[in-house]
């Protein structure tokens, strides 16, 4: 259902790959839409993340995201579409992408993915 | 007691039954009715669980609690009805359901069951 | 839209008709229906009066909250109401009723009605 | 219906009447009967005022209080007549008596009397 | 720059003209498009208002919110317009419309707008 | 000294006796006398457990609570005594019962009994 | 220096000595004197502990911490004095005692007795 | 001492010059030099001010502060610089300019500019 | 594409390299220039790290720090930039170094780097 | 370089040698110099420690720590000093300090050394 449009996640060498560090990334203002209803979704990704031998460039990241604003996903979905494109991206040694979506009819749902699990 | 009246858990594919990850459902919109007094309860849900082969849809789930709205019902049981429903619907790896009821008469009951326990 | 249902707001003798003083009442589990898709809207309600020969009964109350649990009401008609039944059967020298519904479809609507305005 | 049973408001003499000063009591322990069903009310009750010629003595304060302990009571009468006795025994310049219930059926109340009103 | 795309304001009757009251809604899923750069903002949008004959319906000023997803808009544009379609749907006692838009390069902007002013 | 005055802790058969869960009861409206003053005192009663072949209806244990209101008992007799009554009557696989009561003579005390201990 | 003035701790048969349960006491309101300068010093004392026989009666214990009000005691002497004289009377199977002393000159020191160590 | 560099506030024309409505912006990364050691200052940055013809354009606005990191500027320069170039660009009907400075050697520095005075 | 400006990092001698202790550094005020764009970014820097035979001069920190002030840098290369100065002049016998940065385009980053990792 | 002044501490006989207990110390008024620039550094000094044969005489290591007031030290060296000078005149079982000092050109710094460490 979420398949990728044309999101490329741009990347750079990691500037120091002999090393485990952490990258965290905090994003409140993510939105796709309602796979049943076409209605818009509102959500907090947050991705955390040691990288191995490439980084994700930071505004590519954001593009990526706001390049969802007009795709339908299950909210599962797109968490873990967002993770695969992540991680076949970047190979981090670690990862864990979690979504936190707004309410809806009085319910709230968050995804996390993490790798290894 | 807490029969299902006509409740159908929806659901559909885990985009990803290779992999451990965790949904986290938050819904703080639940009532039904006390067995004794006929008189409305109210509480909140929350669900977490691993899918395996299946993921609850959000909207029907919104409806399946919903559908208590006229169910008489003792604490324990209802509780233990909606991990029954959710088990028997999406055979998770993990699930927790913990149900928090408003104080009545002073009181005020949370009730919390585990798979596995 | 909303006409009350069986709705009996029993009240009984100020104590004290010959002082203004200040009743305020906080009632967070009130539940009706969305008048256009049936589906179930929470609310908090408060009511906050000087009485002047009559004060309202809190039980009577209550059960006058929950009968709302089945009637379609557009959130400005069902504040009125509460609002207009209160100043019918108390007649107060002063009365506020608010009601701040739950989020639906990422809004929030709060009502406010004032005697005398 | 909550006619005082023996209690007895102590007084002793204000040390400062040339002069305006506010004193505060604060009594989480209220607990009363309910008039119609005779279960358990409990309340904090608040006492602010500027004294005359007379402060109240706390120890008989304490027990006054305590002595509703087997009264039925309304709300307002309860908040009333603690707010009369005071007014009877210490004749204050101003005075405020705030009475918050516990909550009953999903529902809270404040009683407040102020004088002068 | 931000002309409304197919936007109605749904109404319907005030059910209580002769009074004033208050509604407020809040709305923190606002999006638009920045008209310089055509990358997605985002705001939280407050309307309070004492309606005269006409109440706006939420569900279709929720899509009406929505409807700016893909409209290029300036802060201060687009508060203006939500606010002139409010205005000449509802022809409201008062309101005020405020849009608290997220931070953009460090800096955050609120544009409030009232009437009467 | 704090022997049991007409107290029945009604019971329910546990839904489902062949899983562990949790059920917590919070009940902050707990008060008993002074053994040796006869002054009332006041406690919040916590109880926690997993149920065996029975539950307790909450409507009895918050009469049986309240039945304790013209009951002497020192603290530990009292927190003892409730969890003796409750094991008895439910038999259940893990239990603690916590009794806080307010501060006396600058005093707070806690007691905590759990089984197995 | 701390010899402890006309200080007699009652106790009570524990009422369930069969049961390893907890007590704790929390109390603010402790007060005696610098024995360097005269001063008074103020402190909160907790004891935490687990019956063998005995409990402390707490109306003993409030006159016992209070009978310390005229003696001149280091901060460390005096929990340690207050540790012994409870071992002493209670022999405890585990016991803690806690004094929180408050600032003096800007300094403030808490000195913590545990059994067993 | 801080004359302008090349700062130029592009504007855009106000889209309602018939009403009076207010626009808030907060900037909290400021940062220019101290005058005399040539060591970074940072402060946040608040303008309200009610538009007449014109609106400054939020971008130029944040490169307007940025061109300030290599400028030279006691802070009360600085402020009324801010607010003496946006008076200028803008010629508002009414404008507040704030600057918070963080703290050095243990003070914290707050200037604020207002027209009408 | 961070390589380090005249930076020099003052040391001095360990008072006690014969010990083990703690220093924790924490710096709001870190400053440099997106290497993409040109414009500034800002970040919260903290450093905690054991010392062996030096430590680090806090100005010569502080003025390291004000360094980037003109270096354009991505998150990652400038954290570990920091980083490998630091280990450089002190090798210490642990470090951890992390860096916050401000929101950008509704994204916020933080990059921490330890030793050993 | 922060070699003490006249600074004696004094000590006094551990009442309970036979015994480990713990003694904790705050003081958030110490306040010396800047050996650079002979400015006041402020900090907050706390000490935690187990008594073996003697304690520190708490007037007396108020007046130690007054007696850096116009004392040149480097964080790290006053920090040791004091420990070094504590762990000399007490010998004590275990001992933290730990001291964290003001903000100077946006650097917050904290030092801790620990025995054993």
């Amino acid at each position: 259902m979420s398949t990728s449009p044309n999101r490329d996640l741009e990347t750079f060498d990691n500037p120091n790959p002999g090393r485990d560090y952490e990258i965290h990334i905090d994003s409140p203002e993510f939105t796709c839409l309602c796979p049943k209803t076409g209605q818009p979704d509102f959500a907090t990704i947050t991705v955390t993340y040691v990288p191995n031998l490439l980084c994700v460039e930071l505004k590519s990241f954001k593009l990526y995201l706001w390049s969802y604003r007009d795709t339908g996903a299950f909210h599962e979905s797109v968490t873990n579409q967002i993770f695969d494109d992540l991680v076949t991206a970047l190979e981090p040694r670690r990862m864990e992408v979690r979504a936190v979506f707004n309410v809806r009819g009085g319910v709230t749902t968050t995804v996390t993915v993490r790798h290894p699990a």
